[in-house]
């Protein structure tokens, strides 16, 4: 079965010489990562999120980046029907597939015809992340903040993605849009939700932003509700778009990702030239998540101490406190950001350490000499932590990170020993959370920690 | 609690007479039913479908229509907080609450101005139902023939309910709106799974539209996705209002309800005038509803005979496929319209017999004199046996209906034996598949068939 | 040459039996008025502004009504060619066509149903007006403060309608709307110039109201500016919708009808009841027009007092200027009505007295017994002045009026000789200045005044 | 007087480092350009159109690009008090403000970037034409043809921009949107006259495109109905954008700058390649100006032969009926641009030839060694024709040409004699009907014909 797919958005309004170039990109070294990334998209739709699966059940098929005088269009060989109704294929589908297309293709020129500007200055490094945003249209300048970033695990139990819905239906309610990680689990409640609140309040233009990595998509494709999609290069980059766009930040239960994530945002408001900024920041879950929250405060009052525990609130089952007290906190936003100077829609004057913005490659090597002692201010501090479980997360599903685990056997982490203990407490509570991995299969750590 | 509520659409833009009359009607004869209905309204988010547990909680509800120099505004006192967003109305229930003085004021000054108008004429009687729908905004003039009107029960079983859920979602990927009887159920399946449908296609403006009844929407408020509420004064012209804006009809499986819609609409378009009208009917379940479309189509044949037959198609377990045609008959739809100088919006040209547009008084004497005989052309047939299942409707879940039973026994029906025995099979296994009352209750008849 | 135009607006979703009632009416008594004002609407691109030569030269168009299932055409016979371009009829056009047929028929259909209700109370008047608006879409909720009634002569000199022009420049450069008589001269210069000040502006949405009479519309038909045409069934109705409407007035040169207009108005705000309402008031033209504005101050000076003269300004040669106050004043309006609880579309809360709302037949009876004298509250010698000018222009224009004076000679007014004068006065200057008829005629004047 | 100005458009979405670009550019050496462009929209309500005039009344005129955390503001000093209102500069001023900012650092940027690309090939010059344009928001994909480019002389008769409004009116009547190069004359008359014709169709969403060049602006500001602007950065891409936009074109009397754009586009469609490009051209203008077409027409018949004469149609006095052809054109320019899998909004299979494209500089060198003789292809005869007049445009108004004229005298051009003849006899009748400088001045000519 051959499809050809006419382009939406900005791919439908390209010059000759940027579809000779898009044809050339699509085609070398991009091409696995393209094809790989469609394939997941058109997967949008079905059960399994596997992506070794998706793919090993696709083998025969293939996309093409073809030319006609107009502009350009896909070819796609034998993709997943359920992608289609009666040979046309689904709208979002298809906003997604170009979505794919224009943020691989937009990332690449850009970073090439930018050589000479240093990618690891801070300055240009938040320029990438705007530009990336700016051209998939997902910044929308002069509209109220009204933007909240949901974060949380993948693998929830029943009752917490319930209460993740809950949320959102009350976000909704209240006129917040959603951005979060597009994948499942607290990623796809809140929005589901918020589509129920929106809807009884009759709102239209309602945004459920995903934004992704290329490595994360095809294990988690875009749900149906996301009706923005943004490929990041990195989860640094994709870390700092939430930031920036956030007016409010909702953190749900989750694995080493969602802590990753926690001490991303503590290690960056720690920092006192973002004393002033007052973006919302609430932990919350159902009744049965008090335990989880209880451990990860415990740890951030034993790591980062008393300060860093100040910037958020814990809420325990009850969903309209959690979305009042974001709504409650926009006009502080609003305000906050009018007194600077700033935009609504892009937090420019948040200021982020080059830590907190380099990639970090998460090898035997890096993560053996990570600084896990006290002899580092908090936010210092805060930034390593935030690197050691970025590496678990890799070394427990990213492809590089588990080959390395194979040939070299599990991480070791080392520094205070105190820390150690605390670090090791909290893991050892996903796992028996099974917050780790899926339901039902056992975890084998990727990490060792010296003691 | 005291709330001031503000006017949405028509109701936003009244004379200060016609508020004075709004005034006077609310307060008057018409107050009650209003009251009710609001409170119905108000509760459209809870749980609970007895209009009776409702009216018992919200004794202390009261609503007042005060006047304005700019026009109307609704007082509440004591209603149903979950109504509210930290203390602002919800606006999809904001909105059906004018929708229900709309039309409850419009249908009553009408029926007044036009005393001496006789509402025995099929005209006069279209006319109302249609100026009713308009007086709504319900009727949008040079749209594409795209709504599909959803019938069945609204106590079905899971997997009944879920069938209904993807058939919507395959009528929404195929771009139709929902037309239902804005209940639970039958009636709310569908619409749900449209708008997963509709937001995976990137609509815009979809319609959501329910016809109700005072006497019912008590006990079957509208879901939260209903954007289009319209209460008509008797079932007679909702039916009426649901086969005129009908441009295709799907029947889920139902009780005595449903077998009441079935023989209305096929009693209509067996009528030769009706040989040419293109609305697919199509009859659809699960596999395990298979054996109830069994007994229905058996008791048409043996009733009606295979012209009524023809005029529908079973289609078990195929959401899809159900989907596909009545979306490839919308073509037709048009064609026909077009060619007989029909609107879109409003089959005018459907030939309804008086019959058909008659309120039948559920009463014993009625009931009795129903002719069931096979002495009659088939589609007075059909409406004779309409009345006999709408008699039972009343008998079982009507306050008159009910109270009549509960003074003078079952209804009792008499005619030709076999169509007596074939009813009485029909009935039997309703009650033995738990469609004549909610599950677990044990149901007793209202009525008794002379054999 | 016949021709079918399709319905547009309101009229393009009519029940069957609203088709045949507007069949029978169209095709009965009303069907001259309606083929005449239909003929000067299609006639409006056209040069000459004479009613009577306009009907001469199209004897032989015609109109017909006709049914189709889903409503309403309309059929014309031979009508002028420049109402269409390739065959298809100009949109403006079109509408302007519907407007004047669905005002007709539902001022008569309205009269009809209420005969029960008295036309001759104040609250009922008002109440027409107000449903004459609302069907014809002219009364918007909700929109703040922004119409600019304008008022002046259809005779006017170059000057002065350049002036016009660029008040309305002026007007629009500041998102103010405009409505007018709907006709030549200080009709349609404010709105050509304010559709070049919102065009500045990149106003979308802008409003150009014109409101007429079924015996004005042949004389003055609508420029192709007006994007809202409303029909009011006589003088009376179209002032009250004026001044209901309203957030601010200018009064630009004219003649007798402009007086009229002017003493209209001031006897309504001199009314204590109306002591708050905030509108704003302004006399303006060029510097030629000075003298015409000293005059007309003097005289109402010399029969109103100076209570009147608070209630306007006079500001010569400064279109800014007159835009400016007037947008300034809009605040005030809106807070004044919100301080009432009234609409900011329509100015419930302005107190009319009846002798200002009942419609006055200009005969030599009437004329003759106008109390001119000084032994009554000023604002109802400003009622009866108001209708010796109305009558004046009835005799001057107006077919039943110029047939009785041609009859029965001049009309006699007889009142305070002091009074007398001045009207005396007045009325040889607009002889003088020649506004009384289009310019290069002599006046013979219709009236003479007991001295 | 200091005023800041908020950005519209794309510039209200800059990333920092953009504005920092940004501020650099405006401050160096495109400063003086910025500045005077600027200055130019800033007047675009006053009447005179001599940019010397312009400059030298506004020295104490300044501008800066002032940046704030949120992206760019401008900063006015002493701007002409007429681009404002009550304080507020006029919205299409700032539109156009924005637009000039826009595309000059657009430009400047895009050839900074792309020094490696070379300029010289066509490709590349047509890439950049497009991204001109797309960055302008000027090319909208999926709409149907209805661009008619209007060119002809901003120093025209009365009658004759009289005339060029009534064409405009026929195209706006026919839903055809106007290109011109924006400035006075034939640049104006048609998009007045649109803009009524657009009002009576009720059409909203209207595009009056003004194309323009940083030299010319000054002297011709954009009128106040151009609602696109976009500066190209010369001539020759100024004319390029023209043609691959245009779905139809009208030439209307002109002088040497008409005659220019005349032979560019006659050269282009007589290319083998273009044979089956279906624009359609007219040269029209009212009765008086049959002459000057007629001299015209014999030109191009004498000099490039009956093949170019065949190309374009002489109408006549007869605004309806040109618009009517240019309508009648559109479906064959959809069909011909979907057969060849061409984009409608531009016309990227017209194939142009590097000497259309390549700026031509007009010295004294270039313009004696032009080839004007007859041993060379047609289309390329076209293409030195219209250098020539190019050059004559110069040497008539641009700054550099009236200096490189005082310096070393007259251009002197060689070539076949009968040519020679031919344009020396077309020139003097330019001069002779005074459309070689603005009507009452002797008009010197700037070149010498070597006989």
């Amino acid at each position: 079965m051959i499809t050809h797919i006419n382009p939406v958005g900005s791919m439908n309004l390209l010059s000759q010489i940027e579809v000779d170039n898009l044809k050339q990109s699509a085609s070398g070294a991009l091409y696995q990562l393209f094809r790989n990334c469609a394939l997941a998209v058109l997967n949008s739709g079905s059960k399994t999120d596997s992506s070794k699966e998706i793919l090993e059940r696709y083998t025969s098929f293939d996309i093409n980046v073809i030319r006609r005088e107009r502009g350009v269009k896909l070819e796609l060989f034998n993709p997943p029907i359920h992608a289609f109704v009666d040979g046309e294929i689904i709208r979002g589908i298809q906003d997604h597939l170009f979505s794919v297309l224009r943020d691989i293709i937009y990332v690449n020129s850009k970073l090439q015809n930018n050589e000479q500007s240093s990618l690891t200055s801070p300055e240009h490094l938040t320029d990438l992340v705007f530009s990336i945003l700016r051209n998939a249209n997902a910044v929308h300048p002069g509209v109220e903040p009204n933007l909240a970033v949901c974060w949380g695990g993948h693998s929830i139990s029943a009752s917490e993605y319930q209460y993740t819905r809950e949320v959102g239906n009350e976000l909704g309610l209240r006129d917040m849009n959603i951005c979060t990680g597009c994948g499942p689990g607290a990623m796809e409640g809140p929005m589901k939700g918020a589509a129920v609140g929106h809807a009884k309040q009759r709102a239209t233009g309602s945004r459920y932003i995903g934004l992704t990595e290329p490595s994360i998509i095809a294990a988690e494709p875009p749900n149906p509700i996301v009706n923005e999609l943004v490929i990041l290069p990195d989860i640094e980059k994709r870390l700092e778009a939430f930031v920036r766009m956030a007016h409010g930040i909702i953190v749900f239960p989750g694995g080493v990702g969602t802590a990753e994530e926690i001490l991303y945002i503590l290690g960056i408001m720690m920092h006192p030239e973002n004393r002033n900024q007052p973006i919302p920041i609430i932990l919350t879950g159902p009744k049965e998540s008090a335990d989880y929250f209880r451990s990860m405060d415990e740890f951030i009052g034993n790591t980062l101490g008393p300060d860093a525990q100040a910037l958020y609130q814990i809420i325990i089952d009850e969903p309209a406190e959690v979305a009042r007290r974001i709504k409650n906190a926009m006009p502080l936003v609003r305000d906050y950001r009018k007194s600077v100077g700033d935009a609504y829609s892009f937090n420019w004057s948040l200021h982020i350490e080059p830590e907190f913005q380099l990639p970090f490659i998460p090898n035997h090597e890096n993560m053996a000499s990570l600084n896990l002692n006290r002899n580092q201010p908090p936010q210092q501090l805060a930034a390593n932590l935030r690197r050691a479980f970025s590496g678990i997360v890799a070394g427990n599903v990213k492809e590089g990170g588990i080959k390395a685990i194979e040939e070299q056997g599990p991480f070791l982490l080392d520094g205070d020993p105190e820390i150690m203990n605390m670090m090791d407490k909290l893991l050892q509570q996903f796992v028996e959370q099974q917050r780790m991995k899926l339901p039902g299969s056992t975890y084998v750590p990727c990490y060792r920690i010296r003691h």
